[in-house]
């Protein structure tokens, strides 16, 4: 059969390890006519789309970024070309990723689309470090915010109770020394377990752990990280007793 | 090659349809020999495991349930014999799913171990209802809560400031009326809107759209759900504007 209309799928590519994508993910990769990738997604996920134009739409740290408008025209022109379209974005399209936004792009335009969820980085790069962002008498709840501006974040900051919720930043790296300060400021005890996970999901992975107080000097070894602030970062769950991601048991 | 000591892989399930499953879960399903399965999990993503015994150890609303030292019972003593065990869990095993506690019983029981993270019904359930958790300009962040135990839970309800983040709470189809009774009661607005996704990533998934007052008062037709509470719940995406979760398009 012929594909008679185009279709956008906003997808999910998890954190960053291709064996963590949903078999869904997989199929409308390798189905795809063209994929429009973020800064975030790896390499070897865009590799499974074997027969598509791939087109890097993300923002990098200071360098340059398709406009979003011009991210959504793209979408739309191969859509209405009845080609499949990939919106490739890392973590869950919906946290964070605009995903919202272009999904109301999409729909204005009449174009038939579908949204891929993938696993969030907020849930699935601490628990790869080896912290439950719940864990029954020690958090019974998350928090899941952005850390890029804490300006506009403040607000939110400030509309929690300190110490009760366990607090996952996303995309906090550059700005967590005044983020840790505010919170101290804002009543939550400096020594709050907290923790940073970096390159979750990769073979460089590498976890931080400490204080709250400690957040700002915090050794950073990568351009993106997941911050956990609360009990649960100090839960002594090794995953070093397991086994290393890459490595695959004997069959 | 023969394996020679076991594992215990902490897999999510996520939120129900077997294709948002990972694949390392499908793996990891498929090299078991024994699947210790929550009630949540569903009979296609255990059919994976073609060749393990599968054990039910779910708690069902009102009926059995194996208890919990039981379940880490089973799992250390089938991983000693050197089997490989997958624990499968609803959603993602480290959000409300005690895969901590499981973890931290492995440990001390010397038992190599891994998770495998799952996508969260707190952000796909939403997201295959067309409702984005954070969305510029709306809301710029979430807070998880599980809704089964709404006095223990009343210290953090009261910790957040109403109508700032976005609420999304799991098992909490029981609690509605009081959860919306105790968040009115604490300021929050009766109007603010709401959702209930019921059945997510089922073919009888079912969505609710109204306001928080009325959340008490909601048809409800399904045993688990997940309730959305904030601004995002109105957002204007349909996703029946796209394809349903079950149709294949053409190839």
């Amino acid at each position: 059969m012929s594909v008679s209309r185009g279709l956008v799928s906003l997808v999910g590519a998890g954190p960053g390890d291709p064996d963590l994508l949903t078999q869904k993910a997989v199929r409308r990769l390798q189905e795809a006519d063209v994929v429009l990738r973020d800064a975030l997604v790896s390499a070897e996920a865009c590799a499974l789309a074997t027969k598509a134009l791939v087109i890097d739409v993300g923002k990098r740290a200071g360098g340059d970024q398709t406009p979003q408008q011009e991210i959504e025209r793209l979408m739309i022109a191969a859509a209405q070309q009845g080609l499949r379209v990939v919106r490739l974005k890392g973590g869950d399209p919906f946290v964070f990723g605009r995903g919202g936004e272009e999904a109301l792009a999409l729909q204005r335009a009449g174009i038939r689309f579908e949204v891929v969820p993938g696993i969030s980085s907020s849930v699935a790069a601490p628990a790869l470090a080896g912290i439950p962002v719940t864990h029954r008498g020690v958090s019974s709840g998350f928090v899941v915010v952005a850390g890029a501006d804490l300006d506009a974040l403040e607000s939110v900051l400030f509309s929690l109770e300190p110490n009760v919720l366990t607090l996952v930043v996303l995309m906090g790296l550059g700005t967590r020394a005044s983020l840790a300060a505010r919170l101290i400021d804002h009543g939550w005890q400096p020594s709050t377990p907290a923790a940073i996970v970096m390159a979750a999901a990769s073979n460089e992975m590498f976890t931080w752990r400490g204080r709250l107080a400690e957040l700002g000097t915090a050794r950073v070894q990568s351009a993106a990280g997941t911050i956990v602030i609360g009990k649960v970062a100090a839960l002594p769950i090794d995953l070093m007793n397991g086994i290393p991601l890459s490595q695959e048991t004997t069959r």
